[in-house]
């Protein structure tokens, strides 16, 4: 990245500029959105031509970020404030009428349900800006924001209704099979598809239909695991063979407009090496500018098919992996030690495609295996209906066994330990178990059916033991309590895991 | 190896001794054994200083077999012929009364159930000497011939009323756990485990014990992949610790003894890295020994716990495995250029150790996924009982739901096209498909539901479908022909597999 530009968003300088008594004055909460918005009418091209940004300055600490066009001679600058108290901005612009403003806002505390963006925590963890846990427990549905109005209502519904707080979702429309070949509502560019899109102008219709669908998510506390390019084109629209500055643009405009939604991920590609118009040095380059545009640092990661691109690099967060070796998770985290999210391990549902029809039980169960050996499943379903709409592409309604057990499930990690857990080590077979310590043990035993759990605890101490049926959603106390080498009776079926903690003294 | 050695044995001479009209005369099936017992009376030790071999002929060429001690004054050379017609020999020995005796004995045709001993057929499969296609249908009982004869009787019953075609077994007698800690009939050295061997001295009882129980595998058409070291015995008799000089001279006298019988595979040793007084010179050796003793050049491989053998060396035949990793067959056939079989891939059962407690259904998906990518897998059961009595250990009865499943499996296997079938490249997902050419296809579903199969077949032949419940043992003929893409119709559950097949002009 550009060392000089990282430097000027990132220093504490001493000498910033005088609040004058013009400024506009305004109120947002810790982790919400601050609009700027300007009034210009100028005979540049304004999304080519009009340079626009504004230094954010709280106490000392001072933070440069773009603004965009917004249409209708409106031009708009986003921040997500992270410090409650007083914060001034000054706007800088190659266009008289946008240049210069001042301004100034006070950041009052979040409300309860805004815990601020997502980020790494501990290497392995994800946590909320305040340092409330977030175990990802993420969903599927690709072109949701490209679908009716009603059906995109049906889906912020159904999201309401189930666990999911994070969803792979794509900007650009979709092509599948027969699955998905549906127009969207508004195009990113100025332009048909059967004339060609004007790349110097972008349609901020487009934007704002995506921001309000991200808002959607936001009120939710669903985390938008954004998809800024996909191959699924075709050509069909194009968008996934556009020239290297209209991707670079393209990128910038849209960190500008969707950085400061503090539930924003950045996934710069789904299924990154079928896209034959991009080679590792343009995901690189695209990874650089993600990084020098968003002075939030959200999560930054890609998606691959089959190819993996290298996860060691400096700007990737975390793993977004499609794979279904789930028996390797431990192993990647100690070479790439950075969160690893499996972001397909293929989809409930019951379509002839390979990748898509799975049963509720193997879908949960990729969802424990992940989780106790130290990842994070994603779910997505594809159930044939009478009007295909199958809610890894569409969105729409959910139709599978699984959703309403990864609820529990979620029920369960939310439950361990909130300064975390870690999974044993070993990759072998059934090691699929979690820990803090010698006080809290979660144990995953999938398609096995054994008698009785061998446990192997510490023998100062006394634990309790609970038998989790992940299927049936139960949890059942053992009698008794366990020290040392014990054995704890299993009603010996599959998808049982077992919880055993310290009793508290 | 040693090539003289080697060339002795295969090389074609064209001078060899006359057969005089004194010769005892016998005759033999094909692949049978043909035995010489000669008497002699000595004062060396006969197992460290007594040297007997004889030479085969059959018109030109030659095979040289080395002889053993069988007790009681008794010296035996077994020989199996792999020619019909009137074989030669004459034997060389140290001691006079062994030396330079000359027999002659006709081999007539195998009878119908005698296909001679398994070899690697192109590659990636089996089929015995006669031509007959050989699939491993392999089950595993690893000390049952160490366990009392009414144990044992019933072990060699349950095998005669399974699909089991081949049987993973120690010579050696074995510990684990509280499942096994039998002591065995006979020993394989005089001496006792309390006040020590005398490796000097073999105990033909043992063996000839062994060999009884061979006899009867022998008789049912299933192999015994004999597994001649391992290291579950942790000093309790010791036969994990021998010396290097030890090994070698156990090593060439079962192999004088064993190498006769057809149905012997030579599995070096069990969890082999696991035996810490061998390191990988010592089995590289052992492999070497194996090779130059054995005329017959019976299967050979040796088996994991995690830690590979490195399976390209020249001297392993194909690859035995402990993996659960089962989407990585493809890519091992590609590397190693040997046929694949995995020897574990856990057992069905419901101990509390992680590798016994599969359910049915799971053990059965694995030999389906296994063998539809290009492989064979092999079973075990750990299933408690009143008497602990464990198939996997010490055999006896099954109680699992899967052998019956895996007969139904292993007449699919024989129902396939003689000459091979291929899996399907990829090692993706579902990639659980062989085929042959264009004429049959056979996919496996396993943990899916998918409302149909998607078939892209050529467009200028017919074909039909069967669909097949791996686990209801029922084939179903789908309706109609069917040609290039094209669906057929799935009743939405796990375990189907689909077989397509070339209507015949």
């Amino acid at each position: 990245m550009n060392s000089l530009h990282f430097i000027k968003k990132l220093l504490i300088t001493t000498c910033f500029f005088v609040i004058s008594s013009s400024v506009s004055f305004s109120q947002t909460e810790q982790w919400d959105i601050y609009e700027v918005v300007l009034k210009a009418k100028t005979n540049k091209n304004p999304y080519t031509e009009v340079n626009l940004s504004a230094t954010f300055q709280y106490k000392n600490r001072q933070i440069e970020v773009s603004g965009f066009y917004d249409g209708e001679e409106n031009y708009k600058i986003r921040f997500m404030p992270d410090k409650t108290g007083e914060w001034i901005y000054l706007t800088k612009s190659n266009v008289k009428a946008l240049d210069g403003k001042k301004g100034k806002f006070t950041c009052v505390s979040a409300s309860p349900n805004n815990h601020g963006p997502v980020k790494v925590k501990e290497t392995f963890q994800f946590e909320y800006t305040d340092g409330t846990p977030y175990y990802p427990v993420g969903t599927t549905s690709y072109a949701w924001t490209s679908m009716s109005d009603e059906l995109i209502n049906q889906t912020i519904e159904t999201l309401s209704n189930n666990a999911f707080n994070k969803i792979r979702m794509c900007v650009f429309p979709k092509i599948y099979s027969t699955y998905i070949r549906t127009d969207p509502q508004y195009y990113p560019f100025e332009g048909t598809k059967e004339d060609g899109w004007n790349y110097d102008q972008f349609n901020p219709k487009f934007f704002q239909h995506l921001e309000r669908c991200i808002d959607s998510l936001r009120a939710l506390n669903i985390e938008a695991d954004l998809i800024l390019f996909h191959p699924y084109d075709f050509g069909t629209w194009g968008f996934d063979r556009m020239p290297d500055e209209v991707n670079d643009r393209y990128l910038r405009y849209i960190i500008a407009r969707l950085g400061s939604y503090r539930n924003i991920w950045w996934s710069l590609c789904n299924e990154f090496e079928i896209m034959k118009s991009m080679d590792m040095d343009d995901w690189d380059r695209l990874f650089k500018i993600t990084m020098e545009e968003d002075p939030y640092m959200h999560l930054r990661s890609i998606h691959n098919a089959i190819q993996w691109y290298d996860y060691t690099k400096p700007w990737v967060t975390h793993l977004s992996l499609q794979t279904i070796e789930l028996l390797n998770i431990q192993k990647w985290r100690n070479e790439f030690q950075k969160p690893v999210v499996i972001d397909e391990c293929v989809y409930e549902g019951n379509i002839p495609t390979d990748w898509g029809n799975l049963t509720g039980e193997e879908m949960l169960e990729r969802f424990w295996v992940t989780y106790t050996r130290g990842g994070y499943a994603t779910h997505g379903e594809t159930y044939l209906n009478a009007d295909t709409v199958l809610w890894w592409s569409k969105g729409g309604k959910l139709y599978g066994k699984s959703p309403e057990r990864i609820d529990f499930m979620r029920s369960i990690m939310e439950d361990a330990p909130a300064d975390g857990v870690v999974p044993y080590e070993s990759a072998w077979n059934k090691s699929t178990y979690l820990y803090k310590g010698d006080e809290y043990f979660l144990h995953y035993f999938g398609n096995a059916q054994q008698v009785a759990a061998s446990l192997d605890l510490p023998e100062d101490k006394k634990y309790t033991a609970e038998i989790i049926d992940t299927w049936n959603m139960t949890i059942t106390k053992a009698e008794g309590v366990y020290s040392g080498k014990a054995f704890v009776d299993l009603p010996q079926k599959p998808y049982l895991a077992l919880r055993v903690r310290a009793v508290k003294e």
